[in-house]
């Protein structure tokens, strides 16, 4: 299956071994996840190095293939506020996690769209089971 | 006329001065700005009192009513991006705003849409002028 998993680049790289973590359980259940390298630790300077605009044009076509996009939502982020919101437009279904305690925007947690579910997890083992079941419940197992 | 003015509320409050002037100009003009409320000191203890899917339903009401979305940019926010995409969405004029030297969403600073046009100042009176700037160009002189 086509993932786009969605995470904070410019917006901050906090969670950014969650962000791996979650990720590798994609790859490691042959999965295609076509925003894998976004989740690598030089991939803020590495971006900087792309012009905006292709940088746009390659995530809003992936976004555009992917059968689901799961997303972090721990660390605020235009980019992937703008992505959930997109893909919803599409009818994709997407699953936003975030580490306890940590707040969410009101435009994820009070949407009522039925194709986005948000999730908290405690720890990293959680967040994947959580990317797991979300799968699962979309008929595509890991 | 009615303008959304958009300001990041969880993703932090760096600069919640500049949205209290940028507001102060447009209300002063005699422009209705459904938001205004949102830039004030207590808002995010306020907002934090009102059920999410209200804030949301409330919030969506009002880009759909508005003529153009005005956005500060230089805290990421998911609300913010997700506000964007969905105004862009809508075939709503956007200007996003940012100060000098912050960092901005390639899915901001790349997006081609010819509705958005992204701009930075160094002082709050310059993200003033950009704002009256970006009224003026749209027809809506303050």
């Amino acid at each position: 299956m086509n993932i786009y998993f969605a995470c904070s680049i410019t917006g901050g790289r906090e969670f950014e071994s969650v962000y791996q973590a979650i990720v590798q359980a994609l790859v490691e259940g042959n999965h295609v996840v076509s925003t894998a390298h976004l989740t690598e630790s030089g991939t803020v300077a590495l971006e900087a190095t792309i012009d905006p605009r292709e940088v746009y044009a390659r995530d809003i076509a992936w976004i555009r293939a992917c059968d689901v996009l799961i997303a972090e939502v721990s660390t605020p982020s235009h980019g992937v506020g703008y992505e959930i919101g997109f893909s919803l437009g599409l009818g994709k279904p997407v699953l936003a996690l975030f580490q306890e305690g940590r707040k969410v925007s009101k435009m994820i947690s009070g949407n009522p769209d039925p194709n986005l579910l948000l999730k908290h997890y405690r720890t990293v083992e959680e967040a994947v089971v959580q990317a797991k079941n979300f799968l699962f419940v979309h008929d595509l197992p890991l």
